[in-house]
């Protein structure tokens, strides 16, 4: 299908297709770039890579870089994350790799890629380029608290990596197809990747990071939506920071909270007991009515992909009589997901 | 008096005595940081200065760059801040007076005085530096949320400026002369100016704002207290990522409330009332127990600088039936104070 666009960071082009770089991941939940990247704009991605020890796949077909090169494909997309966004050491021969073969680099890591002596010399030596995409804008100004106008939906989490994303673009792509005027607002790299602009939310500087959210979603028309991306959690004791700024700065009308039911512990934080659904939806209140006295939450959008279909409807319906809220899967869609997006047009 | 050393932060070695530059100011909530140093390092300054309209005045006397040079000074320090702390035009002149009287350039805005042209063409021509102490230390990590030994206290807010970094001093003057093995923990530029090391929080990037409170007061004897130095509120539409980080990152056993009864309104933002103490100390609860489930408040510092001594003492006095807990003017001192510092060691 075609990427969703965005209004912001037109500036930002990008070098596809892409090969997918998995590095040695055996847990999904690091390689949601590619994932991402993989679901949302597959006609930007020719094929996934990884070395030794990766245990995911994405499914596309696995190339080498110059199999890759052959295909078409003009760069590759580093698509897995790790706990403070570093340039693993063990990554190092397969970016060279891959210069070597004829692709640009594309990072949304934290650590920036000329970082790495050993990527700046390749490189120089290959002319291919290094592209970090993790960079904000300059000039983000201090957040005001000003309303502003069009209507704004958040999603947020009991977690990272649960769904966030994904579930801000199967919004958007179900908004569009009602006719809605929208636009996906991006705040994390694969975000970006797939929009092409928006604002890299966790690489902001804390004193400017509900004006950061401010700046991604502008006045709009009154019955403009923009959707946008949820990054982190204010149950994290990592992220908290963004997810508050972001909460703030968006003044969403409207919040989903995205939740995986299998998960019982924060993301590589096992003293950490994952908050319940109903936990995140009072703090989010509590905390967004801040900028957005007018704030409800339109729903729950639960992680099903561990369960068969039988048991995730059934888990779907215990959770949408108890939270007495409507909750649906977006990878599963039908009339659960129709009734969620209902409910935040309502 | 002789301004308190943290343990962090030794590789900063600033040049003084300091002249005090206060721009054009005209209220003293955005002069806090001029404030800071005559009150917490009056030996190491040496006079004020303004520029037309500035009507503050610390109480230092007022010199020129040339006459603050011939009486021994070395360096100008801007005292001021503003909404997004960015290098007003109108300082300019100022400034490179003072390099051509043979002062260094001191600033913790967050605009570097490296950006501006015409300092840096000054610095140049004269061989006077200039020094940005807003920059965060490298290679920050994310926070983990383990459980630090040692007890900490944090000072949190109703608002900005309104005494967090003079209470937290207070409170860590008091503690050492009780005996305690004490440190305070600076995280704002006139913190760090006044102690020679620590955190500029509000610099550091929001994924890593947790982590950048948890380096700042690391494991300790289980009777040393850290005396964390608060910024922001929570209840700030602009910086409570800022807020969050620290306290999420501090896992402080005890915070005192800092608020100024003559406020009604946020700093800046006409738009925003106040928050309660009450709804300060219920959130702060909330927030923080995510990473200390002890958490608890010790009291109430009351800013009563707009107060006669006997309307001060009434409103304190008011202030502790109505809300059971020690209420204190760290400025005025007293048993009040003594029962508060009690209260955090109990």
């Amino acid at each position: 299908m075609n990427a969703p666009t965005g209004r912001l960071g037109g500036e930002l082009t990008l070098p596809y297709p892409y090969l997918l770089f998995l590095g040695g991941t055996t847990e999904a939940s690091y390689a949601k770039t590619a994932f991402g990247l993989a679901d949302w704009a597959s006609d930007r991605c020719t094929g996934e890579w990884g070395i030794e020890g990766c245990s995911v796949s994405t499914g596309l077909p696995r190339l080498s870089p110059a199999e890759a090169r052959a295909a078409g494909a003009r760069a590759m997309v580093i698509g897995v994350a790790n706990q403070g966004g570093v340039i693993d050491q063990a990554w190092i021969p397969a970016l060279v790799e891959a210069m070597d073969a004829g692709l640009d680099i594309v990072s949304g890591l934290h650590a920036k890629l000329t970082s790495a002596p050993a990527l700046v010399e390749a490189a120089r030596r290959t002319g291919q380029r290094l592209i970090d995409i993790r960079t904000p804008p300059p000039a983000i100004p201090t957040g005001t608290g000003r309303k502003r106008t069009g209507q704004r939906v958040l999603t947020v989490g009991t977690d990272c990596a649960l769904g966030k994303k994904y579930t801000a673009l199967a919004l958007h792509r179900a908004l569009v197809a009602r006719g809605v005027d929208a636009d996906f607002r991006a705040t994390g790299q694969t975000g970006i990747m797939i929009a092409g602009g928006g604002m890299p939310m966790d690489a902001v500087i804390s004193d400017f990071e509900a004006g950061a959210a401010e700046m991604l979603s502008p006045d709009a028309a009154q019955d403009h939506w923009d959707v946008i991306e949820g990054q982190g959690s204010i149950f994290n004791p990592a992220y908290a920071p963004v997810s508050l700024g972001l909460l703030h700065g968006s003044q969403p009308d409207v919040f989903v909270v995205c939740h995986d039911p299998t998960r019982t512990a924060i993301l590589g934080m096992e003293n950490f007991m994952l908050p319940s659904v109903e936990e995140v939806i009072d703090l989010t209140i509590r905390l967004g009515r801040l900028t957005n006295p007018a704030i409800r939450c339109g729903g729950v959008s639960l992680n099903t992909f561990a369960f068969a279909p039988e048991k995730a409807e059934e888990l779907m319906a215990f959770e949408r009589e108890r939270l007495r809220l409507p909750v649906a899967d977006p990878v599963r869609g039908g009339a659960a997901f129709d009734a969620l997006v209902e409910n935040i047009l309502a």
